[in-house]
């Protein structure tokens, strides 16, 4: 039995926003206790910091080696799929998994590409904007009553699970001949089409967001392939142009 | 669906000589996260503290109530299955399991009886005097270089996979509330589809075949809604006639 557990190396782990510099040191003990090393913080209100420091114990290489980001965009470059998670249920139903399938998602993926868990403020969790940027959705499953837990408590149940989801047997690699596209890539595309559907007069200028926010969930169910971003773009491109000149 | 998470009342936490209060605090807040609720201190350098408290946040009451002892039997008073846990391989031949393994031996026996998680000391773990008193050694998965977990952290983690085993369904389809289209909804998005693809050109009317099929498998996996149906033939409208009139 080959050890997979090198594909860790391909999820990395997106704090945004956090307040208090020890959640995201906890956070970075928890990533490498489960052999995990990629962290990349958002605009974190206070990094570097000696409280991240102590709270890391022995990960400060991983602090280190943080990437820090302005925008969450910045932090999925390079990443075909980005898993958020929720604490609550959201109204604009996302796809919501459970933390242990949405690890089994991500380390499927994984054996190919490059995945992200995204996590939000230690306040209010992750904006319906960041979630925007997001495939899916993942819960931890939690008391109803009491469902808050800590930011590097998630983390740590995150990188356990998908430990837990690598060195189970049962994983097998499926889909890694067709590549997901990356984030960039779909941005792309969902820029050509808010552009495209406000030139129909589908969208309306004044207000494109809740529509455009309801159709960018149907591809970001369908998780799309590189190629078939490529298709879609040009059925774009016809839309705009319709009747091309003989030979295109 | 009749739900067993009232069993968690049968299972209790047990943390030996904690160092940092701090810890107790965020343990008591990992428990309640998860539904457990029996606290068990035996010899605690500092308790009660302000600083459990702070990091209880919302858990305080599981603080009040915990059950402060002079020694681990007392602890286990009551108990019929002890799991102690353990960072490290031990020479003496406990039976060691998963975390996983371990949690669904315990919700078993928490059906009629009642059970113990004992964790040891943030430096040295569980002696081996007190791990002669549990029935059963369990491990959670780490990175053999670095597998040291913080030990509210490691709370979180068993607690987590005990609510797991009581979970039958970690995550209730939310989804199940927003009707899926019927098959012939579909169908009729696809004919209206390559016919507007066919109208703009995008589509080659001798062949439209293979290409429509791919486009197809977009929104196969999507799983579309009833009335994102109706989104998307809204634009497939808006593209065969651009800019309606007004009133449309």
């Amino acid at each position: 039995m080959t050890s997979k557990l090198h594909l860790l190396a391909n999820i990395r782990i997106v704090l945004c926003q956090t307040s208090h510099p020890g959640n995201i040191g906890a956070a970075a003990r928890a990533m490498k206790t489960m052999g995990l090393h990629q962290l990349y913080l958002v605009q974190p209100k206070k990094f570097p910091d000696k409280e991240a420091d102590t709270m890391s114990v022995g990960a400060v290489d991983i602090l280190q080696n943080a990437q820090v980001c302005e925008t969450l965009q910045q932090a999925l470059v390079g990443c075909a799929f980005a898993i958020g998670l929720s604490a609550r249920k959201r109204q604009l139903s996302h796809e919501l998994v459970s933390a242990r399938q949405a690890a089994s998602q991500a380390v499927e993926v994984a054996g190919t590409q490059h995945v992200a868990l995204v996590f939000g403020t230690e306040m209010s969790g992750l904006s319906n904007a960041e979630l925007d940027l997001c495939q899916l959705l993942a819960m931890i499953p939690a008391d109803a009553d009491f469902s808050s837990l800590n930011l590097a408590a998630a983390v740590q149940v995150m990188c356990y699970e998908l430990r837990m989801g690598l060195l189970d047997d049962a994983v097998e690699n499926t889909n890694a001949a067709t590549p997901l596209a990356a984030n960039e890539e779909v941005e792309g595309f969902y820029r050509h089409l808010e552009e495209t559907l406000l030139k129909i007069g589908f969208l309306n200028a004044a207000e494109p967001g809740r529509l455009m926010q309801r159709v960018r969930r149907i591809y970001a169910r369908a998780r799309l392939e590189k190629e078939e971003v490529n298709i879609l773009r040009g059925i774009l491109k016809h839309t705009q142009h319709p009747y091309p000149p003989k030979g295109n």
